[in-house]
């Protein structure tokens, strides 16, 4: 069975890791969301690709969830020291990946092409692809901080203000290959990631959301009994959905794309489900969801 | 007495730190080489402002006589296993002054404006700018390598090729102040750096050479009996100037500008001399030399 999945961050990469250890290379594309990238320091930061790398690779910070294991801060202890801008944690470890990517886009080399030659140093054999080469910014509009770029609502003001609608600013082609993978792919799977800021941007490039809507779609639900498995997604379904926090809120905001979702056991979905436990303990446990995720998606075929 | 200081990188750096403890912060004001500034990583470097900045900070490597004291190169680890671009060694701690200073560079903050932040930041109280805020790139013209910008043949190629040809690129505008700098002070200090390389390209700025030739001037010798107290100097003396290395040929090359020079006990000078040990053993060494060079220098006023 020949695999794309639509993957953010946390979520995603541990969803990708269990599917990487079921799936041969050749069955499995990951297609990441890139409206996360910032610049920061003169670099280009890819954190959900980063994220799906270090926990590929098992070089991540299993504890933390993000970033390296092992990882210091020091280059950033001497930015703080000559007062520089301190806001968002760059590890040591992590700035050789910023730097080799940031290296290459200056050169001339797509996002898509250094991400292969990133991914390939790391030691996954898996295909990586990000969404778009180009620039295709998460914006929120919030209730208290006007209109914020991703990082700037996420990390800097912590997730706390309110936000009122979620867009996409940029350039609207796909990468190379991602509408692709999609067509040619036997089943689409979407991550266990935040619906509006995750899989959304990489629905609205320029034919993927058709592109997907063709093919047998599973959504893993990012939602276990009204709470967000991982980051801010419940109160942002209460705020621009209007509803409590649930896995039905989230298929109905797939609605159209998505023909079944995995749910926690216990959770209601207004399409075919199947129920498990959708929290992955531990890299095993990320193979056993996959396994029940794939033994779906094949019952569905 | 009120002191400017003409310095490279690190016999530069370890005079400077012996005059700053000696001298006033309002007493000396140091003019550092950036011929050697390259860009690398995307990073604006500048390898002798940076040693001159760790050495009077005290943060310095006193040991390995560059870079900072425990440094590591965590980050230069990741970028190797990318394949990445990893000749030049940048430390996990150095990182973080490059990427401050490229940041404020990026915004439009001048070199100058930059440095006196780093160093504050470092605790550094004297003044200490660069000789230029444009870029004025020290090259050589070799018989193995063709022409070089300085990094490429002293870090990359080891300072093998030979050099027939000293030469500099770029903007011929000092930075502000250092014209004053000199002109207001009572004695020029040419620091034991090396004269083709270091030295050089401050005097070749805009109206330095004027400016420093009409005050009293004693060069520290960076030779002693014969041999380079760091670095390739010796070598470059005899493909360049044709004889064998020696504190008079140092002096002859800086013919019209040095009236004196301190050199080590046994090397004569065609100009008046004081004799000393021109080798610094350790910080308080520094001082020592320190004051027989300002003694000397103020028995010439």
């Amino acid at each position: 069975m020949n695999v794309a999945v639509l993957s953010g961050g946390v979520g995603g990469a541990r969803m990708l890791d269990g599917l990487a250890r079921v799936l041969a290379p050749g069955d499995l594309t990951a297609i990441v969301n890139t409206g996360d990238d910032f610049s920061h320091w003169g670099l280009h930061i890819a954190p959900d690709l980063d994220t799906v790398m270090y926990t590929l690779s098992g070089l991540g910070d299993e504890q933390r969830g993000w970033g390296l294991r092992g990882e210091t801060f020091r280059a950033l202890s001497m930015v703080e020291r000559y007062g520089g801008d301190a806001w968002f944690q760059l590890g040591d470890l992590d700035l050789g990946t910023h730097i080799v990517r940031s290296e290459a886009l200056r050169r001339g080399d797509s996002l898509t092409d250094v991400t292969a030659r990133l991914f390939r140093g790391a030691g996954v054999a898996h295909r990586v692809v990000p969404m778009s080469d180009g620039r295709r910014a998460t914006m929120l509009d919030t209730t208290t901080h006007g209109t914020l770029a991703f990082q700037d609502w996420f990390v800097r003001e912590r997730a706390a203000p309110p936000v009122t609608r979620v867009w996409f600013d940029g350039d609207t082609a796909p990468g190379p290959g991602v509408v692709d993978a999609i067509a040619n792919a036997d089943v689409v799977i979407v991550a266990p990631s935040n619906p509006y800021v995750s899989i959304d941007p990489i629905l609205t490039l320029a034919g993927v959301r058709d592109a997907v809507a063709a093919r047998p779609v599973v959504a893993v639900s990012p939602i276990r009994a009204g709470k967000a498995v991982k980051g801010p997604l419940a109160s942002m379904i209460e705020q621009l959905a209007g509803v409590p926090a649930s896995a039905a809120a989230v298929a109905d905001h797939y609605g159209g794309v998505i023909d079944a979702m995995v749910v926690e056991s216990g959770d209601a979905v207004p399409v075919r489900s199947r129920e498990t436990a959708v929290v992955m303990t531990d890299r095993d446990d990320r193979a056993r969801l996959a396994r029940e995720v794939l033994s779906f998606a094949e019952s569905l075929l």
